[in-house]
């Protein structure tokens, strides 16, 4: 299949699986790159696990991954869970970082909610841990809702 | 050598060299595998051009790239666009990042330059653009800019 | 009292009662503009109510409240959930506000909850509700946390 | 006349004069107590002022302006800077403030500009500075620029 992660709906019904938006999810180059597991969802929210990797690293004689990587699972996590509502990722329009602590090598896991579903646009935040549940970064974004054209 | 890309003053004089700067910069392997080039340096700003890779891709219909890698192009281009001033790059606080349209397969040009430099906080910006002039995305960044403790 | 409501601590124990942190916070004459009381205070939280005023309307035909007076108080709201951590306001260093449902004439309520306390800098969010319990707007801002200098 | 301050265009041709701009802009109570002039407009931006009043401050000992009264300032040249192309104010999606430096009492300069308009959404940014010029905060933010629905 070369459907796209984001930007179509998938043609499915509303209660998707783990292991259904898993398989849509890991259809992305650059998520299949993080490693992405569906760890759990919800009405309005979304667990991901990301696979930590050497090409993460920014500071090598620490081993902090690079904020750009936590951006990324910022992102994921915010725009992911609207899944069940949505059926698919949707495109981002802005969103906000705030990183509280280095991220040490180690798999990261990403929880996303929404925090307001709109017709038109809609609001998502997500927050960072490590495997021992630090957190180390939060943050939020604006989604474009609207049904995709036809 | 093992110097981190982050969060420690190169051992050189104020006016770094486009290559010096790149050297140092892409001592980080993150750095390294976005490909990363320095096209010029000034005083309160940069340009950097980052390499396309497959990996980028988040819709494989369309190629367009994600919207984490423009996130981190985002936050490096703003954080080294005070690299003159301070000789390193430097801890992000917080980010903001606005997509403005999809990027699809090809090399992107980084333009950030700092909005306001403290002594404890500073604040910057960026803009991404195609290798045609195309504005893709545009965001700014809060960073920490007190001297590191020795 | 000529005490500043920002930057300094108050002469008080940790444990301020909403009534003392009402004293505190309403000696800003903006403050005092917005008609804001403390509803009840928590160790990492603080919920404030403001009292309509016609000056804070946007659009005469509609009596909707200015996104300008709603961002004051997600500031507000974000900074002073950690009065109890910090017996004091604290400089803002940025902030997000993100607009969910235009608000119409009535009081307002913000809730306030830190996400993260550092010792340099911290991030704290907030929500603000009409009194039916509607969302209006959501956020979020950076704070200076480091002890002020004597 | 009771047309809102937002959302709905003015009956006016394309080359609003800063006179006309002000005209509408200040039928809405909140720009009215702000005080707002239109200084000048361009094509893709416009600059403002504040007149200072008592009840903006934060700070009673050092007179500082309430951060609440920079954002409203921040959404408010954002916002209006794409007036020429809109003939209106446009609905406020988010925002972000960073604040640069304290602001004492005086008026205020405010000037935006769009970094991209849009047919569903545009980003714009603005900065405030002192009479002297000094820059005190700088933001951006994202508006809803569909056409109103007739």
């Amino acid at each position: 299949m070369t459907q796209p992660a984001k930007g179509k709906a998938m043609d499915v019904g509303a209660d998707l699986t783990p292991e259904q938006i898993e398989e849509v999810l890991t259809r992305a180059p650059y998520h299949k790159w993080l490693g992405l597991k569906v760890i759990a969802v919800e009405d309005d929210g979304i667990e991901l696990k990301a696979t930590w990797r050497e090409e993460w690293v920014v500071n090598i004689e620490r081993g902090y991954t690079h904020g750009g990587i936590l951006a990324a699972l910022i992102d994921l996590g915010a725009d992911w869970a609207m899944v069940r509502k949505l059926g698919r990722g949707v495109p981002t329009i802005d969103m906000r970082v705030d990183y509280h602590a280095a991220a040490l090598p180690g798999d990261l896991i990403v929880k996303g909610k929404a925090v307001r579903t709109g017709n038109r646009v809609s609001t998502s935040e997500a927050r960072i841990f490590d495997t021992q549940g630090k957190l180390l970064a939060s943050g939020r974004g604006t989604y474009h809702t609207a049904p995709p054209k036809t």
